[in-house]
């Protein structure tokens, strides 16, 4: 199941894709956030897809927002793939590695980014997102994470380098929280329908290739994760963890940084694809 | 203005103390929350208590909650007093340290806090907290700051040092995100109330003195922090930023950590006090 919100910024409505058709879903949820979790939104989603009981809807002219509302938390993990340790200068991680982004970050998969002032150190990140279906807290074990997971979506973990490592303190949130710095979607896709252990993740710049990994190269992998930081947090549903970025950034030293008028695309096989434009 | 949440969890409802009596504001406001800041609650509220048009209630046997609803983010400082920064082995910072507490931290001023499993290493911290009253971004100058601020409130940044320090890679957040660590109010006190450049505040453990000093000795002020983040990152209202805590703290090595049945006091002058009990 494919699970999108559609309308102004701000006033998404939730849908879902079906078969190549965009169904509305007015008649079971108002938004797909913790409330939606909570009251069994995706078998009910499911159960209306099986009976036939959805409104389609045309996707013409609207805007795609992120198929998650603000959620209460967005947790990443740094350093989660061995090559982008190495390429940022670091040692791969023992235990996982959390910063946050600020929640207001997150927005639609194709709406424009604007280069933060000052900034002459703009990165992009693909990565493999997991939303929350079910609050989790001191799991026994990674085997139980999986009953957690509400969907999976990809996430661009925009990042200022500058931000995030010069005037930071060494602490990364810094330059990580810029506006409109977590574009999220298009899908969010449920654990069903993917193999959340081996699927290939791209990005591009203007058309040239920069990321192509697998997330069967995640240092800790998506159960483990979501395991290790129910240790130390209480996972709320609707929440979304950002799980790590493989190499191919600019912080590697091999690509310039981005400028305004540049096109970055990110990709995950079977959980869609994003375009964003960056403005000046 | 005082602003309180008083009820069961998640089941707050909001009210004013005025003149040591406590006034309810379901006529005016669901929740002190992003909400009540963009449809001006606050000035509503204070044009209500001049009419007289609000009941008032009793508090008794009513729980206290933190005086405002989930932010979308918990921002802190780090270091940000000399002394503390001495105290945890570190040089004054050059810039602001920005971390996240996870959002769902904020709990009641006297609830009680878990010390979270495998923890040797609970401390605490008051600190001076700035609840956002006006989305920030880009603001020009820190004399900018003050029409941005709804509210100042006792917080209580609760600390896992293991997990800060020794098993976080670095970043600090996993030693910040433990279930209740942000014990938060009792009151939001509006900014003509108190002089927030320069408010004493102290913290006790078991009745013997740990903290004591003043937000006059912040490194970074309350205006120049809040400036300082609009550059980095858009501050909405109803976000909570915690502003640094002083010296006196465990880390210091001076004093013993946190264990079941400890009980935690701090206060800042003009904003109330705090109390928790600390549980297994």
């Amino acid at each position: 199941m494919k699970l999108v919100r559609i309308g102004a910024r701000g006033a998404e409505k939730p849908a879902v894709l079906h078969r190549n058709r965009y169904y509305s879903l007015d008649t079971i949820a108002n938004d797909i956030d913790a409330a939606f979790w909570e009251t069994g939104g995706s078998g009910k989603v499911a159960a209306a897809l099986e009976a036939g009981s959805l409104s389609e809807i045309s996707l013409d002219g609207f805007r795609l927002g992120a198929p998650i509302a603000r959620p209460s938390s967005v947790v990443c993990i740094g350093m989660n793939y061995a090559a982008h340790a190495a390429e940022s200068g670091s040692a791969p991680p023992e235990v996982p590695i959390i910063f946050h982004k600020a929640a207001n970050t997150v927005q639609g998969p194709n709406d424009p980014v604007a280069i933060p002032r000052g900034s002459t150190k703009t990165d992009w990140e693909v990565e493999l997102g997991v939303v929350i279906g079910k609050r989790a807290s001191y799991l026994e074990s990674p085997e139980q994470s999986r009953e957690h997971i509400g969907g999976l979506v990809v996430a661009n973990d925009l990042s200022e380098r500058d931000f995030q490592l010069a005037v930071s303190g060494g602490q990364w949130s810094k330059g990580k929280s810029c506006a409109g710095f977590c574009p999220t979607g298009p899908w969010l896709v449920t654990p069903d329908e993917v193999d959340y252990n081996n699927l290939r993740l791209r990005s591009w710049v203007n058309g040239e290739p920069r990321q192509d990994s697998t997330t069967a190269d995640l240092i800790f992998d998506v159960d483990y994760v979501i395991w290790n930081l129910s240790q130390y947090l209480v996972l709320e549903p609707g929440d979304l963890i950002c799980t790590g970025t493989p190499e191919g950034v600019a912080l590697s030293g091999r690509f310039p940084y981005l400028k305004a008028g540049d096109v970055v695309e990110i990709e995950i096989e079977g959980l869609g694809r994003q375009r964003q434009e960056f403005t000046a």
